[in-house]
């Protein structure tokens, strides 16, 4: 039972008048409570509420330690959906996270027809997003990897060698150093395939005058990093190093203006303004960045849409790109750590462009 | 676009009354259409409509070839689920399947407070849970490879080594063998450890006398396999050849009786009471079987609490277990295909007891 965490989210459950609200992400069970389970299709539940008679639901097949919570254990031919149902004010609002899913929800609802059920997800993820300092050390930890391994990476990089090659051997590094492996499939994109944000590693070979685009983060002790990172292949030609230039400084330019009270989408339009006035506007075409910590992709961004201020203790990355359709792409990503002040970068690897191979 | 796939889930939601249904299960559009995406927390449906009028609703990062279905894109940050708002008939009900997360469904329904949510998962899954022939000699192939790896597994393994060493030898193996890797993470129980059914590989250092029970599967072109062997490491007591004896009979009586009509609640009783009888019940702690096909466990299981009979073409594990605290676990479990009169075995490996190490 991890009290002041559960206490943050009953402070918010309070201002949004809800007196009960079920946790089903299994990370931000294990998050309140400390219980960790992989529930996998099976029904893994924490219904907080106001009055603190807090009640876990699990299945007779999880390993679990005694807790301190009320526990109700439930078998695969027991209607666990009803049982929750026995436990909630039937008549009131019912919070509900973001993840649970329509093979529970649906049947409570019909179960409990007077209940009204209330997407109050932010009432738990504005809390995990706001890193407590034990949390802020294993997102360094995580992060200081990351920077060992993409120097690995910079170093091992050759000519001829495929995608498929350094995303593999990434991994391998991520092993090495005591991670459970790596927090995303690592990125590794090569040449005209780097225009594509999202490419995955192929057998593509490299071949000099390459852009060596790697997006990668390994996730040790629950926690994530992320990282991205463009080289070049034996050469660059000026417009490359143009185009990398003009991330980078995108990229630090956003890093700049961080500190407490500023609004996420001026962070975003401090990257995307100078973007677009050098003319490249439309070749950046996603969000300056995500929160992250036990998932790589947590709620919370830092986009145009997002006016919500930003506070200390979150963590979040600044990712800005470009991407030229047939040609190459580049993009510089940190995460960083807001201080009372700024920003720490969890991030030291030089940025700048740089060639390798 | 499959039709025949589609046509199958149509006449489904008509049983139902339904004229339309959000599909979100990534494998179900892609069993659907063919359209290959991994949408992460992006939304990412396929409204189905009677009418023949489909929708599919992409996000613009998605990399997706033409599709012959009506395509709505959006932006991170527009307002998506409006946009299926302005898709369905907001006065009707609307089959949902089970995957579809609160995130999307809630604000769905306050945005349509006139539409009546129905988990209709079963129109989608009870197709899939019948396999074409193409899958089926995909999920053939997924097993053949994993009778191979088992071999090797059985050669492979060696007093002294650890559990996680052999974890790893077989994620080697089936990337050796084309696979893109292990359908579910590998579970190595030695001695005690394997009386957890669902132990994770650790440290654990294998002894002369120890059971060794190897869970596995791999995934190969998108489908799955999924089996357990119990060795013995060098020697073996006689009570655990007897306990072995009876695991293994009471498998082979399971699948004994499988062919259409059969109910899955007395597949499981046929293994479950020759272990009852025996003395072990209370050790036996899970259901007989699931079933599985993109994902290593699907929707449908062998359990006491399905009444449901069996149809040509399903496809389900038959894994019975004895689990003894402290001391031991047995599990043997196959993959059967069900045939117009009784059934196909997709694993061949000897499930005999075996003396390794």
């Amino acid at each position: 039972m991890r009290m002041e965490r559960i206490d943050r989210v009953l402070y918010a459950m309070r201002e949004r008048n809800l007196s009960q609200m079920i946790v089903s992400d299994p990370q931000s069970i294990w998050y309140l409570t400390g219980v960790d389970v992989e529930p996998y299709e099976r029904l893994f539940a924490l219904l907080l509420r106001a009055d603190g008679k807090h009640v876990l639901f699990l299945n007779n097949l999880f390993h679990v330690e005694k807790t301190s919570l009320t526990e109700v254990w439930y078998s695969d031919t027991d209607d666990a959906v009803g049982m929750i149902a026995e436990q909630i004010e039937t008549d009131a609002a019912l919070g509900i996270d973001k993840v649970w899913p329509a093979r529970f929800l649906i049947p409570l609802m019909e179960k409990c027809p007077q209940m009204v059920p209330v997407l109050a997800s932010d009432c738990v993820d504005d809390c995990r997003a706001v890193k407590d300092g034990e949390e802020k050390e294993l997102m360094r930890e995580a992060s200081r990897i990351n920077d060992a391994v993409m120097e690995k990476v910079a170093a091992f990089v050759r000519e001829g060698m495929t995608e498929k090659q350094v995303a593999a051997f990434i991994e391998q590094e991520y092993v090495k150093a005591g991670c459970s492996g790596p927090s995303f499939s690592s990125i590794v994109s090569f040449g005209k395939n780097a225009a594509d944000p999202h490419h995955e590693p192929d057998d593509t070979v490299l071949q000099a005058g390459d852009c060596v685009l790697v997006d990668m983060g390994c996730k040790k002790d629950r926690y994530c990093s992320d990282m991205t990172r463009t080289f070049f292949c034996k050469k660059a030609t000026s417009r490359q190093k143009e185009v990398h230039d003009l991330v980078r400084m995108a990229n630090e330019k956003a890093e700049s203006i961080i500190r407490p009270g500023v609004r996420f989408c001026d962070i975003d339009a401090a990257a995307r303004d100078l973007i677009t006035e050098a003319g490249y506007g439309s070749n950046f075409n996603h969000r300056l960045g995500h929160f992250i910590g036990q998932s790589e992709h947590e709620k919370g961004d830092v986009s145009s849409a997002n006016t919500a201020q930003v506070k200390a203790g979150m963590i979040f990355s600044i990712e800005p790109g470009i991407y030229l359709e047939g040609d190459f792409g580049v993009r510089v990503e940190d995460l960083v750590l807001v201080t009372e002040d700024g920003c720490e970068r969890l991030n030291r690897a030089d940025k700048h462009w740089r060639i390798i191979g």
